[in-house]
């Protein structure tokens, strides 16, 4: 059947598994609202440990989603930004932020994380 | 700083890790073209097993994603459908899958799921 023949997509499988991983998410929106600094970042975000911001920050790094800038100051200053690729996730990302606003409400759903 | 009040939503963080669990996006986006059995989401997703599945439809159920129908005929016949709430993740998914299809080029990326 027609229809089947491009209901399942590699690439958008691919895609959702990264950005819904444990924390891609909530770093993405916070970074995609101009955030650029790791203690920024992990203050942020509830729950979020140095060691799993750095590991998500570095697999974002590897799928070419962000950058890291190493400033020659004193003391030395490490940002991180997005690169085109990973501003363009600015579409998905609004529009699962307003799904989530019209539908979770908070007396209706358990708000943790997603447990595995 | 007004920008970070909004950096963090937990509405979102919630939203973004459901449909980033593991198979779960597969799962909806072929749902969202239209198929409804069992037999049939599976056999569209490379990989996923009878047992994933079921767990996978059990967790959309309890977040009011989609519904069961068991028909009462000979064979009983079940399917799955998207409610409103599922059938409105269309334009998160489509945006997903549009970047997906513009930047992650199979020659460029590991295919294969996100690792945990």
């Amino acid at each position: 059947m027609e229809r089947n023949d491009e209901a399942f997509c590699p690439l958008f499988h691919h895609a959702v598994e990264l950005i819904g991983r444990r924390w891609v998410g909530a770093i993405l929106r916070v970074m995609l609202h101009g955030v650029t600094r790791f203690g920024e970042i992990r203050d942020l975000i509830p729950g979020l440990s140095d060691k799993m911001l750095a590991e998500r920050l570095q697999e974002l790094q590897r799928e070419g989603i962000i950058e890291r800038h190493v400033h020659d100051s004193t003391p030395v200053r490490i940002d991180y930004t997005l690169t085109e690729k990973g501003r363009e996730l600015q579409g998905a990302v609004e529009a699962l932020s307003d799904w989530a606003e019209e539908w979770d409400h908070p007396n209706t759903i358990n708000l943790g994380p997603v447990k595995e």
